[in-house]
């Protein structure tokens, strides 16, 4: 039996750039002769796939609320666990994951005023009782997530998804909500300027992970 | 504003006939010149019905596991809610429900050993904080309800469902939980003997529905 593996999950909002560093740390954890599994979430299985797209293009006649959404992300994120994160770490395989249970208490309870304490209530099902062993928050201002957003969209022709179309006052919320939870969870949500070049913030995410490797 | 309307729901093994029961109960109330919406769980949306495919035939590569199959029962009961069984009830239509939160505390918890707590936790947020104002719990055996189901295949030449599927231990502890569950909610659940021809069962159901008509 190989040692158990390391859960690593990165947090902020769209435009932070920490799907960028979700794959830069896996690239890096494998130059270092480990075996890294990179998913993201809402996704990462077939099953997961599915409520993805039912999640962020749901038929706008008639619009998902917001309990159905809670649901659905937490439905996702227990089939992504036990399908693909639980085996990789038992293999010791390390994973890192681009958005975790941290996101739905941010996003729905800060961002959409839903009950922050039905949504811990969620999450331990949904993440089968694990916890992430680190957590990165890249944190940008909600105009530099913006900006990069717009300029994304304006290279790739993108749609907006549910997420993305919020108000600024949404955007706000989130990234203020981000900043109270990391609070709460200091030994584990570790806050990263995510303003600077790619280069540095990865230096900020490498020596932390690092420690983990010691 | 027109006086809320009331809220029924039937649970009861396949096979039980409660779904037979819920059209003729809403019928009859459509005969009293009440409006009455009939719904089905999971589904009764356009979210629920692909929720419900994808709960009931889920790709066997990759097993549903129990929490994700928990919290996108809860999803589907979500939407429902505040989708139509909400509004119905505020404009003073009755609601007619086959299957509601009853069924996920009795099939996943009793059924499959679920953390019973864990699930009214959710179903608490899945409701929207609402409770039927009386269930009806048809109850059979397992033998005569699984006759019936094999009668019933036997007819339409239908494939089993993923709950249909399950071992008879299962469907014992399913019954076995729904009596238990009962116990606990003398106030609401009324439990009517299924075995008996449809015309004794609807008369039984409609002596306690006529008293929420009074």
């Amino acid at each position: 039996m190989s040692e158990r593996g390391c859960f690593l999950t990165f947090e902020g909002p769209d435009g932070s750039g920490k799907s960028t560093q979700a794959r830069r740390l896996a690239d890096r954890l494998r130059a270092e002769g480990l075996t890294a599994v990179q998913v993201r979430e809402p996704g990462g299985t077939s099953t997961g796939e599915l409520i993805r797209a039912l999640v962020q293009h749901t038929p706008s006649q008639e619009g998902l609320c917001s309990e159905a959404e809670i649901l659905l992300f937490a439905a996702s994120r227990a089939q992504l666990t036990r399908q693909v994160i639980l085996p990789a770490l038992d293999s010791g395989a390390w994973v890192v994951c681009d958005r975790y249970a941290d996101s739905t208490a941010v996003y729905q309870g800060f961002g959409r005023g839903a009950d922050l304490e039905a949504i811990v209530a969620i999450n331990r099902v949904a993440t089968v009782g694990i916890e992430p062993d680190a957590t990165f928050l890249i944190d940008v201002s909600v105009p530099e997530g913006q900006r990069r957003l717009a300029a994304r969209r304006a290279e790739s022709d993108a749609t907006y998804d549910r997420m993305e179309g919020q108000d600024i006052a949404f955007h706000e919320r989130v990234r203020d909500g981000y900043r109270v939870w990391a609070g709460r969870h200091p030994e584990r949500i570790f806050t990263i300027d995510g303003e600077r070049e790619a280069d540095a913030v990865e230096q900020d995410v490498w020596a932390l992970a690092r420690k983990k490797l010691l």
